[in-house]
């Protein structure tokens, strides 16, 4: 990789593959103006050589055999872009093997099997490039390890899955039931035909993982951080949050408070509808960083899709081609494991305001009775909307938020709450989110 | 620089040159966790070595000798912190035929003599880093020259003045005049004793003119710029704006045709409000960029001030330390000018819709002459707004917004309806910039 020109093979001929050849093929030319780099696309390995794609090939470029660029000496870098956690797994092992640097956007895999990949990446002497593997086209892992460098960075809040964040603004703005925005967002190619990874939550966290493992310069395991989707959420509760000024988004949230520890969460959650991120709609992305010298800083942009996702790829392999990724890949020291362990916040131990609606049986002295139960676990109420007028089965929603008070509080509360004769069905629970503002 | 051992020097002791030396001081240990870089402040030159400063320096350290700096063959990197194109260029050069690669925020001095200083750094072998010198500690160079390198960059609509936004907001806000939000301004720190390379246009067009270099990977000048301040707006005026919709920021704009002409703007804009840079308040920047693969995608945070630019002026030293920012210079490749100069639209040519406010005097047949040497000159009128009643010397302000025209149509018909007997005083026009939305 000493001269200007690098040789790039590519493993995965999908959505995002496809953009990525068309820049590697068609933008050469702005590529070469803007870093004098001859980047050039070498071979693309998929099982499947004949289904259309929306980019052609030169002939002989599409193989289904991995040892076509495995074998190549003259390929530098090999862009994983299969997916999943077994055969990619796999294929990253014998590039970095064979000499190439790896170049990758499967965050479910560095989530898994991160510190696994990296230790073999060291050994080969080669780099794992990833900063496509979170927020799509938004550069938040260069800004975080690089623009940020200098910080110590405390919080930060992320709209990580633009499938959610969509489905939530359609039911926002369209007050639609959720089974419904689904669909729409699956016709319209914002949701795959098995869409559990992003709305159960679990793809913003394995994001989340990577972006707060760089941040808070430590190992982060999935098994750290709580999740909740956004499969349950109601349009009922949306609108009542919406009376109340808050707007509902599925975030992921990474905050160290002031004696080191670490929260990490992704949840539904009410904010402000004054906050930025509550304004970020359908299929973007956002994330606010809190850092101690810089303050407060914001990145928004399209989180997914394939020519997003793909600008970020290429960027990513001209980093590596340029030795930025390798160097920074180098100098990267996350605290270990051992070391990281007791720095992890239980989510029962966190404090958070709650938005809470329990469906209740139209008879006195309701109120009191929830009054007295949060008063007991030493909640204080902040707000209450009761409508007029009956739902299902005699019962009326009544909606309570509260001030600032611990999980298991909560948690207490709630279960004695569902318990109640005059309470029907479980209490739903949304937390409200107070990002902090960075004002003069 | 082979070991991850790395010695800084800074020249400039101000307010920036404390927040450095604090953040290389005290955040050593922050610096050390996340990239395995010992980096040491060596020395510190300032002409003032007696003045107290909010950062205490190690005993000897703080020197008004720029030999001691120069002269010491470990000290790696030089950062420049005096500000102004004549002695800190010296300094520059200096440092750089010392073999230090150079870490500055001037804009000014790169905006004027980058080509020579560039020419320098080349010839030693060695780079200027000058990614803190737009936005503070917004990473937008490194965003706009790494993170999106394989885009070709259409448009960049950018506040990038705090002082000004901060200006703008307070009078918004608070409904005040320029000359007191201006004061207040200066109460509050956002302002200099002497404001007017902020309030002029003249530092956002310095800040545009390395942006749009490096997006549109051409030579760009500081005579390309069409640059008006905001020391002519009144309160009416973003009073009637707000009444129809918009907001008025001070916007810097570059942006390339489907010709590949650049057109290069600095003036008052009115924005509609729920643009998202027309809520960016106070001393916050925000750059919106338009890239053909990667969409919209907008950065914000503190644009200036101690510690947000000694953020991006430490980060840019790791990015030194690392040979990241020679690598990135060594292959940043810019149009030359002479095939730059062909590209550059004027202003004159410029489409755009806008705002007009005339001083009518109360008397018939006024509208008519109005709506005449409008049309005359081909230009439709979208809104219209007088409020009842009379304003001084009995002349009512009439306000009428215009549908996309060209500017210079618009300036002939603006000298035509400045001589009207019936328009008291020089009309005001201030153009409306319709951000293209990224929508599905």
């Amino acid at each position: 990789m000493d001269s200007n020109k690098i040789r790039v093979g590519l493993v995965g001929f999908g959505t995002v593959g496809a953009g990525v050849a068309d820049l590697l093929l068609n933008g050469a030319e702005t590529i070469r103006a803007k870093t004098s780099l001859d980047i050039e696309l070498a071979t693309v390995v998929d099982l499947d050589t004949t289904s259309r794609r929306p980019v052609k090939l030169p002939a002989g470029m599409l193989t289904d055999d991995i040892g076509t660029l495995v074998n190549d000496e003259t390929i530098d870098i090999g862009v994983e872009l299969i997916g999943g956690t077994t055969v990619a797994k796999d294929i990253q092992l014998k590039m970095l093997a064979a000499g190439k640097d790896v170049v990758t956007a499967n965050k479910a895999l560095l989530a898994r099997h991160g510190a696994e990949l990296y230790a073999a990446a060291r050994k080969a002497h080669k780099c794992i490039a990833f900063e496509a593997s979170c927020a799509g086209g938004i550069p938040i892992v260069l800004a975080i390890r690089t623009g940020l460098a200098a910080n110590r960075i405390d919080a930060i809040y992320g709209i990580l899955n633009g499938t959610c964040n969509y489905i939530l603004t359609n039911m926002t703005q369209n007050n639609l039931d959720f089974a419904v925005a689904l669909s729409q967002a699956q016709e319209k190619g914002y949701a795959e035909a098995d869409p559990t990874l992003d709305i159960n939550g679990a793809d913003s966290a394995h994001k989340l993982a990577i972006l707060t493992g760089l941040a808070f310069a430590c190992e982060i395991k999935l098994e750290d951080i709580s999740i909740e989707g956004i499969e349950g959420v109601s349009i009922d509760d949306i609108r009542n949050g919406q009376e109340m000024g808050y707007v509902l988004k599925l975030l992921a949230i990474g905050e160290r408070d002031a004696e080191g520890k670490i929260s990490l969460r992704v949840h539904p959650s009410f904010l402000h509808s004054d906050n930025p991120l509550a304004r970020v709609d359908g299929p973007f992305n956002a994330i606010s960083v809190f850092a101690h010298a810089v303050g407060h800083t914001m990145y928004c942009g399209r989180g997914a899709g394939m020519m997003p996702t793909a600008s970020a790829v290429v960027a990513v392999s001209i980093m590596s081609a340029t030795g930025n990724s390798k160097r920074v890949f180098d100098n990267l020291a996350l605290l270990p494991r051992a070391q990281t362990e007791p720095l992890i916040n239980d989510i029962s131990s966190l404090n958070s305001r709650f938005y809470i609606r329990l469906m209740a049986k139209d008879q006195p002295g309701v109120f009191a009775a929830y009054g007295r139960i949060l008063g007991d676990h030493g909640i204080s109420i902040s707000g209450a909307l009761q409508h007029e007028g009956s739902g299902p089965d005699n019962t009326v929603p009544v909606v309570i938020t509260t001030y600032a008070t611990k999980q298991k509080n909560m948690t207490a509360a709630l279960d004695e709450l569902a318990r109640l004769d005059a309470v029907g069905g479980k209490p739903v629970c949304i937390r409200i989110v107070d990002i902090p503002e960075d004002r003069d």
